[in-house]
């Protein structure tokens, strides 16, 4: 009678964290999507009923209020829930929404997070997305906003020193000259695609290059002078035998 | 001849990712500082040396240079050499400027994320940072800003819906004048005293209210509408029987 949200974290499975993994082997029925990697499923007895309720941008998917009957429904039957997570699953993940319905059903609900996708993916490379010198704040956002939400409501005159826009690749374009107004055009810029995973890609250019340049998603926009200390890093990376 | 920079996550042991407990087998040798918990270190093979670098607000601790120096002294000599740190390496960690020393030096350095402390310790009491319909940014900021930095360097006009202060307790009354400037005084505040640990607290108010209640270090100050949803959940939770 309790769900748990469970991140799954970036991408790499290793990324996992033990209280997840505990909690996943007395799983009786599991919730993930296609942000979540697939072979953490592994960890649930083989018992368990697996669900899969797909979501990735641009794709067919469930909607959220019939994820959330589905988790009321499974939480009424079952001792254990798991909804698996990518990332962690109350940044951009919609976690606090399911939170929510189930507790108004009467369900409990325990949070167990995941590593961030932008923070793993990050660090992963060696970026660090904050640095005392030269980066002492750092904003998170979606590039996915509620399209219910006007123009005029997303503001994009983010004044902490490091951005980072969660898939924000299809919109890339138009997000840009938004930035633009409040960043110089030489503003570096790091690109993270299928962050952690074996098919990871870097890209990097500037606030005035990077629409330029051929980027897929899921992908990870990561703006400010962070990057340079990626860059120099890479360099000194090159250097060693 | 490498260092692993392993993030230790928010306090509770088991909050580590698998990546890093594989690491930690293999150590030779364990760098680590009182923000990580103690009971990891257990991982490291009996044979492994542990040198602590303890590092908390406002007590005596070795100097960042010191710390520096001693990494590269151990990855020059050790073939595995783990630096353990609390929450994620890489946010407000000071891991980006280890990973330049070292790599300066020669030596290799990888980076396994750890749970922000941040992020961490809001979804372990079901306070969601993000939230489709009230927040769709999140910032994070330290409070322990750089000495060298002038007063007027440290701008508090961020924009984003949610803002986190990390460890900002004994700077609060300092800073909540500034915020005050740009935010209402019925926001919403929550202070998190120790997250994931035996003895956290949680403490909530406003931005108006919040200097005088009583909050010990380390915590983590999280202002934003996103504190609605973790009162009302709780709420919610206290009928669960």
């Amino acid at each position: 009678m309790t769900v748990y949200m469970l991140g799954a974290g970036p991408g790499d499975p290793d990324l996992i964290t033990l209280k997840a993994i505990k909690i996943l082997e007395k799983a009786d029925v599991v919730l993930y999507d296609s942000l979540a990697n697939d072979s953490l499923l592994e960890y649930a007895p083989t018992t368990a009923r697996l669900i899969y309720v797909g979501k990735r941008a641009g794709e067919h998917y469930r909607k959220q209020p019939e994820i959330n009957q589905l988790l009321i429904d499974e939480g009424k039957k079952c001792e254990t829930v798991v909804r698996l997570k990518g990332g962690d699953p109350f940044i951009f993940g919609r976690g606090g929404e399911e939170e929510l319905a189930l507790l108004r059903e009467g369900i409990d609900v325990e949070v167990v997070p995941g590593i961030n996708s932008a923070l793993g993916s990050a660090a992963m490379i060696g970026l660090p997305l904050t640095h005392r010198a030269i980066a002492t704040s750092l904003t998170l956002v979606t590039g996915h906003e509620d399209p219910e939400k006007s123009e005029k409501q997303v503001n994009w005159d983010y004044t902490a020193d490091t951005l980072v826009i969660f898939m924000g690749v299809g919109l890339l374009k138009k997000y840009v000259p938004k930035l633009l107004e409040y960043r110089d055009a030489d503003t570096p810029v790091c690109v993270i695609e299928n962050g952690t995973l074996p098919d990871q890609k870097v890209i990097t250019g500037t606030l005035g290059d990077i629409t330029e340049k051929k980027i897929r998603p899921p992908a990870l926009v990561i703006i400010g002078e962070v990057v340079d200390i990626y860059l120099e890093a890479e360099k000194l990376r090159s250097k060693l035998e």
